[in-house]
């Protein structure tokens, strides 16, 4: 039940020179799934990543960060689904590094020139025969034109493929940007996990991508929370192909026009998480304003987007305010002058002086919560800095999706 | 649906010389329910309490500090449920100072020897004819032998009474300590609060007792959740009457062996909350042994207490390790090195070296995750510190209560 989710078709995604997408149904969890996905990238491409920042971070996350910092040029990802690869120890990486080497070989490039990536039960070791049997088939599927089965390839119990794609017009050639995205809470059984891959054929310097992604990454998938469990797997990639002849620099409008555009489609495919959230019937952006920092301001949206009582409450289409000034209160924010916060559901003012606004009825709180699509705004009055967190309600269904036993 | 809920006794709950308790229907949200209380303390109790660190504390929760900080000798407590007067700005503050005024004029006390409590649903104002009015009945039942009707009287949506109630013997006197709690979640509607008082006969110095306050709590009602939200009216009150004749001084064999079980009287009425937590089914300990420090200790306890996928596992009785080691992995611990972290469950060693434990079986998992009690036993290696959490699983009925409109 995806909350005001788009239809995505095949045609809409538009081929990134320099980026070719190869599927195949390996069987590593079950059969008839596209569960093995391999991206292979032209030379001179510049590849940049943002990963899970828990402790339990799954071997391919491990190989990645390293791959990355060895500078050898990225020229191919491979992507698994069914099994996560994660608590898994020394034969772990083991198991990811032997990837990336038997694509290497067969794609004529070095072991170090790969990124591996895994989704799916934690706990529980690649099955390799199936695995590496599958990447001849995913290899001989290779082509610009296949965005779509890609992001078919990397869901788990996504209800709905994700996937984004824009142009824009710079130094009047056409810049094309696509990515696909899979996640949808970190679920059963032990689903964990959120991808992101963005392509593009601008041109951007290594060290401007890498400042580039942290950027995008903390307004896009660095916002959004489902149930607040951090996945053990979570990985963002961009990749910039340079195959449009347009170079963009730090600092030049051109640039920005481009970032923007990035962030456009990053937010699009981070939200798509959110619209396919496991058990969402709404979709509600948490915006926090006039924060004294930006840390403040995300640290309240937080609270109020992972409340179990502020989430069970939409479910239920309840404009149950005090548990919305509750959980700003609790977001352990230092000096919080209740009394001067103003919040509004969508453009009705419900909350001001640490109560209920003296003109507010429930009736109009009440059709605000009718909606699928709901902004709560939060105006701290305390200095300039704002965030917004995307986030979906809490139903029976999540329980359901959730105490399932993995079977 | 309580988990090993105890069954509770007027019989079992001593009275305590110097403590008299009187209950009134004041009719505040419904008709035929118990809804104040008020405790008259005899001259020379000292009184320490502990509050919600809510940045939207209630008002009666601001005039419980004031009065405190007066130190001019606490006489008497009030506590209505129906309305937690928080969100309610000037009125608000001026009906609980209101309170406390009309019980100390029928008492012959002053303003400042009382505390006022509220609890129920908030952003609306107290029923102040109401309240007013059922005063005198609460004064006309005040009797030491009243704890039992105590505790039903601070009841909103708890299915049970919370007391308990022990002796101990010092100097060869009988010192009694017996308490009453209430709390059951942040609830349906807006009912919010979780509520504990405790009293001895024991003499204890107002500095000793304003310690031991604060000790006593961080391992009992700041060692439990629910749901992770920390409610507008959160209150833990201590009361020593001095009537034993026993006075007890800190550093002392006796003083300890009476903070040992008043912390007892505490742990066990903060777990009869979870116990009878809403949609409970599952009462989970969750210990983290050898920490760095006591907070990451907590911290990483919390983050797997609050976890809703290790709580929807609980409830459906899965072994699910993955999510425990996630929860963990994410905690936010500083180089916390995973590979070193040993889990249990019960007696069952489960997880080590970053992955399953080799000896592990699904079915010893199992067998412990089918009990109603669990103790999950998380062992860091990195120092002495400790900690314990107590929660309770994520039900269906969890989200059957909350989203139920508030009606």
């Amino acid at each position: 039940m995806a909350v005001n989710f788009p239809t995505i078709t095949a045609e809409q995604l538009h081929p990134v020179a320099g980026v070719e997408l190869g599927f195949a149904q390996a069987g590593i969890r079950k059969a008839d799934k596209k569960d093995l996905l391999v991206i292979r990238l032209a030379p001179q491409t510049t590849v940049s990543g943002v990963f899970t920042t828990n402790a339990f971070c799954a071997a391919p996350v491990r190989v990645c960060k390293n791959h990355l910092a060895q500078r050898r040029g990225i020229r191919a990802l491979v992507v698994n689904t069914g099994c996560a690869n994660a608590g898994t120890g020394a034969l772990g990486l083991a198991n990811a590094e032997r990837t990336c080497a038997e694509l290497a070989k067969q794609l004529g490039i070095d072991d170090t020139q790969v990124l591996p990536f895994s989704t799916g039960v934690i706990l529980e070791h690649l099955p390799m025969d199936n695995l590496l049997a599958g990447l001849p088939a995913a290899i001989e599927h290779l082509k610009e034109d296949n965005w779509y089965n890609a992001a078919q390839a990397i869901m788990t119990t996504d209800t709905l493929p994700k996937a984004v794609s824009k142009q824009i017009q710079i130094q009047g050639k056409t810049i094309t940007l696509t990515g696909i995205s899979k996640g949808a809470g970190m679920i059963k059984p032990n689903m964990a996990t959120m991808l992101g891959y963005i392509a593009t054929d601008a041109g951007i310097a290594q060290a401007d991508l890498d400042d580039l992604t942290k950027t995008i990454a903390d307004r896009s998938f660095n916002s959004i929370t489902i149930d607040g469990d951090t996945s053990t797997n979570d990985s963002f990639i961009i990749m910039a192909t340079h195959q449009s002849g347009v170079t963009l620099t730090q600092g030049t409008a051109d640039y920005t026009a481009f970032a923007n555009t990035l962030q456009q489609v990053a937010t699009e495919l981070a939200q798509l998480i959110v619209r396919d959230g496991e058990g969402a019937t709404k979709f509600m952006s948490i915006v926090v304003e006039r924060a004294e920092n930006d840390n403040e301001a995300k640290r309240i949206a937080y609270s109020v987007a992972h409340s179990p009582l502020v989430k069970t409450a939409f479910y239920a289409s309840d404009p149950n305010l005090g548990r919305i000034l509750a959980a700003i209160g609790y977001a352990g924010v230092k000096d919080l002058d209740v009394d001067a916060i103003d919040v509004y559901l969508d453009d009705v003012h419900v909350a001001t002086a640490g109560g209920r606004h003296p003109d507010y009825t429930e009736a109009q709180g009440q059709a605000v919560m009718n909606q699928a699509e709901i902004t709560v705004r939060i105006v701290l009055h305390r200095g300039e800095a704002h965030a917004t967190v995307w986030t979906c309600d809490f139903s029976h269904e999540y329980v359901t999706i959730n105490a399932d036993y993995r079977s």
